[in-house]
Order: structure tokens, then C-alpha cells, then sequence
């Protein structure tokens, strides 16, 4: 009964048009990584969208720039309070200023979430599947905060290759008698486990995560959201 | 750069007044688990509220029972809709039904949330102790919805010996230039990641989670929840 989380160092600084696919596969086989089909492959958001391009620039300082760069990404805008804007992104997830992040790019920049991260997932199973032979789940992640706690934490934004979910619902508990009615988000769990590698250094964008029972499938990290016509909190 | 998380297999069935710390302790010992003052032990709410006889008796089906109950663990309900009820413990935690479950042990019971988890926390870790010689953090985890997405997670909901986060903010990024203004709940995401081991089966009612980087500390997980003035979704 063990899961193993291994950073996986070495990946170059990224920019629009690389094949950030390859460049993990490398980095994991220079750096002793094995990643095998069963293991699942988690990288960040940031570098995913250097990758694709999804960089805008705005004047350093200018709070009016990056406020319409926000509104352009929001579908529809939650709370405000002072500098904080909770956004409903396009893509249904709920986060502060619709995932606009200035954080670990240039100055005068701004980073937007991937335009459909399911799809980036998709396509960055293919590309590490090419140059590294294994063909395990992509999760990538991005670092959000939650309604009623401190903190930020790691969830799944973008999944190919495998279910969100491992749903618990209608298995017997230990008493056999009641069902249980759970359903882990277990994409959301390991991106939160890849965080604690990732974490340490800003320069390790991807992780290996190994030993999660998890469903092979088609999952999208767009069921993860709650409809907002089923959502008590938005 | 790796994070393992091992189960700690072959804790018995815990019942009122059992000494919980002991027990997981001769289990890590008889299953070769070695659990050093770094590593991270986590421990399921369930087990934790069965040792301090945190078990309440109602009427199987009783449903306007089981909603007393809830009620009086609530400081306050938040929503309600059909059968759910999403409520702010005494402690802060917000949660459906107040923690009060029914999962996991025997019909005609509830399961009610530790009075004092951090305090448990802190008896857990001086009982782990004394049994296995090492003093680790302790972190009980309990699984909770969220707003906003599908699914549960495992959060922390006591802490011993180590700071619910890690604060980032005022360190500066990549590029030197910006500060970064991230606060992660490493508590929370090392609760998150011990589920992925907890989960695979009901019999584990406990993890050690190693090579995390945290900041040792008094800290409690009641510091986790957001205050409700600041709260924009209470």
C-alpha cells in the first residue's frame, strides 16, 4: 500500500510552440525517471500554457490592463472584494481572477489558463507517449484556493487518459449493511500529491504519481464542476 | 524530490477508549513500516471519533433523529436541499451534515466529529510516541465536498506538530521580480495525498506520508478555516 510522488527536474524554461511532451519525456530519462502506463504524468498548469502561448502582455502596473484581461477570461464574474475577484472561468471552474496569473512569468506579462485544458492534456499524453514509449494519464494542475479555507491547494484542471472520479456509491461499507455514498475526486487528490514535490522548487513543473487506484477512461476535468444550477455556493 | 505515502495495514477495529496512538504504532511495527520524526501520520477522522466514543445511537431510517443530531453538531446551517445539509461545525469546518456519517460503522449509529480534532491531534501524537519512539506531526484527515466541484477530497481537520501551510507569499518567483502570493494548505494537500493510499480499502484507518517539506509548529487546523467575515461564500 504505497504512492509514490517524483518530481521530475531538469525540464528546460518553456515557450510558446515548444513540444513540452518531449521536453518532460527528456528530462524524466535524463533524470532516471521511469514513468510506465499505469503511472499518471502531472504537470502545471504555467508551463502548459508558455507552451501554448496562452501569455498576454500588459503594462507592469497597470491594475485597469489586467482587470479587462480577468473580464475577458471570466464567463461571469462571483465576488469582489478589493483586489480579489473570484471568477467562473469559460471552462466552468471557479477561481481567483478567472486563473489570470502573473506569478513565474516576466514582468509585464500575464499567464491565462490553457484554452481547453482536456484537450492540452490530450495532446500532451500523445507528445510524451511519442518520445517516451509509456502512454500514462496527464493531469494538469493548477494551484486554486477554496471557499471556507485558508490556503491553496492543487487541483486537476485538464485529464486524458483516465476518470476524475473513483465513485464509491453503492459498494458496501465495512458493515455491510449502509452504501456508501462517496465519490473521491481522485485527479483532484493527486493533483494535490504532486504539489508536495512541486512545490519545493519552482523549476518542477511535472511529476510522476505511482500506485493511485484510479479508472482508465475518457474522464474530462470538466465534470468536476459542479453545474451552477446544482451549485449552493455560486 | 519524492513524496511516498505507505498505509499502515492491520489496526484493529477500534472501539471507545481504545488507545489509537498505541495501536497504529504496533501496527507500523509488525508491518515494517518505520516512521521517522519527519514523516507525516495521518489518521482518519472515523477511527479517530470511535476511540473517543464520539457515536451516537439513533433508530435505523429515523431520519428527523439523525437531523436532531445534525443540528445540534451545527453552529450553523448554510444550505439545505432534499437530503443535503451543508453546515458549519462548532469547530468552523464547513461540511455536509455537520460530520455527523453514517458510513462505516454499525447500523443505528452516527459518527460525530472529534470535539477537539487538533486537540486529539496533539494526544494521538504524545500516545504514537510513547509506543513507537518517534514524534511525528499528526494530521486527522476527515472527507469532505467542496463548493463549486464534483466529488470529495480529504482534508485536515486536527494538526499536531507542524503548520497547517506553507507561506509563500513575499518570497520572490522566478524571475525575481514579482513576489509570489501564494499560501498552500500543505496540510490538506498531505490529507489529500494519504487518501490516495487510505482509500484503496476501508481497512486503513491510517498513512505515513514522507518527504514532505512543512514547517514544524503549534499550528492547528482551526487556523485553516477562513473566518466568516472574511468569508465570501458563508
Amino acid at each position: 500500500l504505497k504512492v509514490e510522488v517524483v518530481g521530475i527536474e531538469g525540464i528546460p524554461e518553456i515557450v510558446e510552440g515548444d513540444n513540452l511532451g518531449r521536453s518532460i519525456a527528456e528530462a524524466a530519462e535524463a533524470s532516471g525517471v521511469a514513468v510506465s502506463d499505469d503511472d499518471i504524468l502531472v504537470i502545471t498548469q504555467k508551463v502548459v500554457s508558455k507552451a501554448e502561448g496562452r501569455i498576454v502582455d500588459v503594462p507592469p502596473g497597470d491594475g485597469e490592463a489586467k482587470r479587462r484581461v480577468i473580464e475577458d477570461e471570466a464567463a461571469r464574474i462571483l465576488r469582489r472584494r478589493d483586489s480579489l475577484t473570484i471568477a467562473e472561468t469559460r471552462h466552468g471552474f471557479v477561481c481567483a481572477s478567472a486563473g489570470v496569473d502573473s506569478s513565474n512569468i516576466p514582468t509585464g506579462k500575464l499567464s491565462l489558463l490553457p484554452a481547453d485544458p482536456d484537450r492540452s492534456a490530450r495532446r500532451l499524453r500523445r507528445a510524451f507517449s511519442r518520445a517516451a514509449g509509456s502512454f500514462p494519464p496527464v493531469v494538469i494542475s493548477d494551484t486554486f484556493g477554496r471557499a471556507w479555507r485558508i490556503g491553496q491547494i492543487n487541483v486537476a484542471i485538464g485529464i486524458a487518459g483516465m476518470d476524475p472520479v473513483v465513485d464509491l456509491r453503492g459498494t458496501p461499507d465495512d458493515f455491510g449493511a449502509a452504501l456508501r455514498v462517496t465519490t473521491i475526486a481522485v485527479a483532484d487528490e493527486v493533483a494535490a500529491a504532486a504539489e508536495l514535490v512541486m512545490g519545493k522548487t519552482l523549476r518542477v513543473p511535472a511529476a510522476v504519481v505511482r500506485g493511485v487506484d484510479y479508472v482508465r477512461g475518457r474522464g474530462r476535468a470538466t465534470t468536476l464542476v459542479r453545474r451552477a444550477q446544482d451549485d449552493l455556493f455560486r
